[in-house]
């Protein structure tokens, strides 16, 4: 399947990498066509592994990663253009951390809205799922990092864009347990578990770790 | 020991049932001293368990839990008085949950404050510690209600506070797992959990269930 990455960083690195070694033709999508980082990765990666702009790489995906950096998040995805994305499943990685007042960051977006939403909202022809944003971009394509049980969690509106993005979160990176948490206004409780998260890691001196949720039988 | 439990909804009778079952004093505390709810649990409890006005009753805790609701905390809690509120740990439980517009609820303070820091500025003589905000009443005081590990989270800037209210927690209540995550900043990632848990339980119909932080080993 011809996918794109929008993100050069490296969540972006680490879904693409994962994608090609799967047989996935893969572009990286960045502001410019010559992002160093992004043509170094595709020579890396050989033949399957190709780095364009953001538009062009969308352009080029069956399905979309947003992996680029919340604070920028719209704005790349206006760069890749709402007609390369429509009708295409978007899955988006990022989250709103706002780290120009220090640490701990704050989010740019919570509470009654999410960028999830936001981004939604602006592409209302893309089919925006949520996912992988709650976990370290390493456990996100190798959840058995982390031993045990945990979970990872899904928002999104179209029933058939979080059936095939299910698929690619078990079938593809080997999660085990995908809690559907409903349509896209979920995003906020997702979005909103970084606060604790960036707080965890900081304590653990670690991101190698992850939520399950514990229930009653 | 005696102790002060504001609130006498369902998280302030069941935390006060739990503390007189353990052999301690506890005295309910709300607006009114002839509240009815309060005057049915403690005839109910018997001779350890009275109630009165807010202020009475953590002028009698030498430990104050807040149970009240989120958006009714700081109100209820200078109606107890800083006066006897000084030099004591206050737990506080409450969450900043607004249901005014429906639901799903959004939180009346976040991101960069919580609710415990608005306490602890307004109360800088108390020794505020937040825990126990991220489950259910009955799990609280419970927790092997849900099998298998699962953590607590605690936030405060006292170290001898978070010594005593560990205890509380481990040897009064049965927790296996506390994480002290720092200071009462910290407390801003355990109330922004409020907006994923409250999408579980709709998802679960169940309040029972918990955060458990998988690790690397």
């Amino acid at each position: 399947m011809n996918i794109a990455v929008l993100g050069t960083g490296m969540v972006g690195q680490t879904i693409g990498t994962k994608l090609v070694e799967l047989g996935h033709s893969v572009r990286l999508g960045s502001r410019s066509a010559t992002n160093e980082k992004a043509e170094e990765w595709s020579k890396k990666l050989g033949k399957n592994a190709s780095h364009s702009t953001f538009a062009d790489a969308a352009k080029f995906g069956e399905i979309v990663f947003n992996c680029t950096s919340g604070m920028v998040a719209l704005d790349a995805l206006r760069m890749a253009g709402a007609e390369n994305l429509a009708r295409k499943i978007l899955i988006d990685v990022s989250n709103p951390l706002d780290f120009s007042k220090g640490f701990p960051p704050t989010l740019s977006v919570c509470n009654d809205d999410s960028l999830a939403e936001q981004i939604q909202r602006e592409f209302p022809d893309a089919k925006v799922v949520k996912t992988l944003n709650t976990v370290n971009a390493m456990l996100m394509v190798n959840p058995s990092l982390v031993p045990g049980e945990h979970d990872l969690f899904m928002s999104g509106n179209d029933a058939d864009a979080k059936v095939m993005v299910r698929t690619i979160l078990t079938e593809w990176f080997g999660w085990k347990n995908v809690i559907d948490l409903g349509d896209i206004t979920t995003a906020r409780g997702t979005e909103q578990l970084l606060p604790i998260w960036v707080r965890l890691m900081g304590l653990f001196k670690s991101p190698q770790f992850n939520f399950h949720i514990a229930r009653a039988a």
